[in-house]
């Protein structure tokens, strides 16, 4: 069967209307703070936009509108990518960013919420620009938000959304209908906590720019600031308590305050997944907070619960905040922000990572491994929630992790090229690939991703999106049995 | 039902009596060289194991001689604890170990097949006592042997022989007949490499005693040396050669050759393991010597082949073995030393690591998982060649390489208790995991464990434990319900 490419065609040009629009946000900053030369770059981006989405759209004729599988990798996959290469221009045209890898790195950096940045002095940029690069994760979050709860189902990827009973079936055609009546609410829910988030921050005297930006990088677990000193800018416990509260928030499976909406309130507590990311999340913040403490790391033990605790939502969460120059703590409190980086949020959640679900998965297949061993006879079904998990969506979470381990490794010797110390290729894979945006070492709160060579910065930018679109997505084009799937 | 105690005694007592024997040899070489005192330590401990293992062994009446699953987990597990306590004896009688926990971590290295050493000056030691710590590694080596050709498939863990015919059914009762059988041709085999290794190290012009040391240390994939300057002490490629060319052939499954020897060439060439081994085995060479000349780490391309050759064998098949020290090498060759210390030899050989078969079973459930995202409705079984391999055997090998992933991230964790830098904490979980015995930085070929806490010292033992005996066997022992199965 030959792929219906008039019909991808047609949708990417939607999704460039989209991104000519959400440029308009920036283009009105730029005018408020009377930056003309940036305005003027952005509507030398907007025009062609609109002029050319327009002409795909409307005059490009698709004989099916028959949306198969292949198709639907492809828009998704093609969709962030020329998000991420449009995106990019706004740099280059205002001559922000040097040469066209560092602005796509930033751009992709923006569109899959990681937050990595090649850019060493932040404060110097105009505000346009600034805005339009955190604008850029929010848009991606929202847009993750869509892949996870609509579209990712009906490519039939496993480990989202497994436990719930109302997973949508199959066909990517009824994706269109389904999104209009929940997806509306999702967004609401979305666009609330955004603005919930800057009110907070206003009443914590932030000006309304700094706000938007600090309530960007929250909600999308982007974590890219406007300030080079990051969240420690502010030097307010307010503001980080905001900052975390949000990330949490956006970190939990937003179909669960679709439930909690309708009313239906046990679904949301009796989420083992829920509960499991709590659970994770404390535990890190103890364990950190201890560490601290007890290492003399700060002076007082209110300090350590602090950093430690903001330290380990910013990680677990993906976002990659930073409030302190964590390279300094000791070993322990750096392992625990490592293995909290590669767990991540819960699914449908704007975090990144393995996710929550995953991992509880992972746990039951250990423990029945165990007892297997002890029963071979024994038929043991994993259950959560008192639901069979099936052999295939089992097998679907296994291949993953098996790849996710695959592709972190690859990737680490892929960046071991750069001749870095161990430690920095390692942390900056799993930033990458985790969508954080911070590691350790060179690639910590003091570091940035300026330091690499050109070849490493286009990959890392394909391992965010790899990372982002549950790597399956993007891995997948490059097979031949895409592209020849008879064969 | 009751565990019976009195035959997993029983079986134990045997593994006592065999300890004593075992240590003969050491007793003889003290005398050989002159070292009454070290020989008097010896006969202090052979004569109490001696006659304990007499009386338990003939005097414990067994009711029933069934072996159940849990007598066969328990047995094993006892048993390389027991060889590793009463091993550290020698040690302590000498005086040549300070401290208990030193010396039953130098002992379990040993029996484990693993070369870590705690030991700084290891040329200062009594003959005897050298001796005995490279003797252990040669007994754990045949120990792995029968574990996992006869053992290991009754006891029902998978990811080893899974694609050959003869698969001994699930009974442990068939063990001990089977063994009888087979398991001598095995032996055969295993101390005929021994010998010929001492032959041609002998030729090359070592000494009778240096030349068993390094054929111990190589046929057992152990790595141990007499010298502190490894197989670099002898500053010679033919010795390097040797090396490493039987600790390859110790690599390889040992019923390939098995079936070698009943003329089944066919077997023995068309085994995809093999091949696999054999790839990973070029492939990292060829890596890591193209880093080396490219880099200009040494002068001349042979010399680079020569380093890189020999520390690509001698991590790929967990051996440990070092001829230069590769902590100053370029961050690319070390990664590829890390990857491989991972990847471990073939199943069924004195190799640690996560086996190869486990690799190629990996890689095609990822393969398959590409597949079934564009062919959701095909049923597409995993084939490894020819033949079909089945849910429950895939479900195994998923839940060990989850297992290993887990517990080499919670090892880590433990660790960094330590505060020490994280690749050498990081490479010290994967040398003691893997059996390998050598890790980067502070535990690279200049390094010694003996830097780590005692709490750590006897976690890292339990953990070689672990890594030798496939994870399942120790682990299941701390698990509520080996000790109430009928919960």
């Amino acid at each position: 069967m030959n792929l219906n490419i008039r019909l991808v065609i047609k949708m990417l040009s939607f999704v460039i209307l989209l991104l000519a629009i959400a440029m308009l946000p920036s283009l009105l900053v730029s005018l408020i703070y009377r930056e003309f030369s940036t305005a003027i770059a952005f509507i030398k981006i907007i025009v062609p936009l609109l002029i050319f989405g327009y002409i795909t759209a409307y005059r490009v004729k698709t004989i099916s509108t028959k949306l198969g599988l292949r198709e639907g990798f492809l828009i998704v996959a093609l969709s962030w990518l020329s998000a991420s290469l449009l995106g990019s221009f706004p740099y280059l045209l205002t001559d922000t960013i040097d040469g066209f890898v560092n602005a796509f790195f930033e751009s992709t950096s923006g569109f899959t919420t990681t937050g990595a940045s090649v850019i060493s002095d932040i404060e110097n940029l105009p505000k346009g620009i600034l805005f339009w690069r955190s604008f850029c994760q929010w848009i991606g979050g929202m847009g993750i938000l869509i892949f996870a709860i609509s579209i990712l189902p009906a490519l039939g990827i496993s480990g989202q959304r497994i436990a719930r009973a109302e997973t949508p079936g199959p066909s990517l055609n009824k994706v269109v209908p389904r999104m209009s009546d929940s997806a509306k609410i999702l967004y609401a829910i979305y666009i609330a906590f955004t603005l919930a988030a800057v009110a907070l921050l206003l009443a914590g005297g932030l000006n309304p720019f700094d706000a938007f930006i600090a309530a960007f990088g929250s909600v999308a677990s982007g974590g890219l600031s406007n300030y080079n000193l990051g969240i420690a800018h502010f030097n307010s416990s307010y503001v980080e308590g905001v900052s975390a509260l949000f990330t949490i928030l956006s970190c939990v499976n937003f179909t669960l305050y679709y439930s909690a909406i309708r009313g239906k309130w046990h679904d949301f507590f009796t989420d083992r997944e829920l509960w499991a990311f709590l659970l994770v999340l404390c535990a890190g913040a103890v364990l950190i907070t201890g560490n601290l403490w007890h290492t003399g790391s700060y002076s007082s033990f209110a300090e350590s619960l602090r950093f430690g605790f903001f330290q380990t939502s910013a990680f677990l969460t993906t976002t990659g905040h930073f409030s302190a120059d964590f390279n300094l703590w000791p070993a322990f409190s750096k392992m625990v922000l490592f293995l909290l980086m590669l767990i991540g949020g819960c699914s449908s959640s704007t975090g990144g990572g393995i996710k929550i679900i995953r991992i509880v998965i992972l746990f039951k297949l250990i423990q029945r491994g165990f007892f297997v061993r002890l029963h071979p006879r024994a038929i043991v079904p994993v259950k959560i929630q008192g639901k069979i998990i099936s052999t295939e969506v089992m097998t679907g979470v296994m291949s993953f992790l098996c790849l996710y381990v695959f592709v972190f490794l690859l990737s680490s010797l892929v960046l071991s090229f750069e001749n870095l110390d161990l430690l920095t290729t390692f942390t900056a894979t799993a930033a990458v690939l985790n969508n954080v945006g911070t590691g350790l070492e060179l690639v910590g709160p003091t570091g940035s991703f300026a330091l690499f060579s050109d070849f490493t910065k286009i990959y890392l930018s394909f391992l965010m999106l790899m990372g982002r679109l549950e790597l399956f997505t993007i891995i997948l084009l490059f097979t031949p049995s895409f592209w020849n799937p008879d064969r």
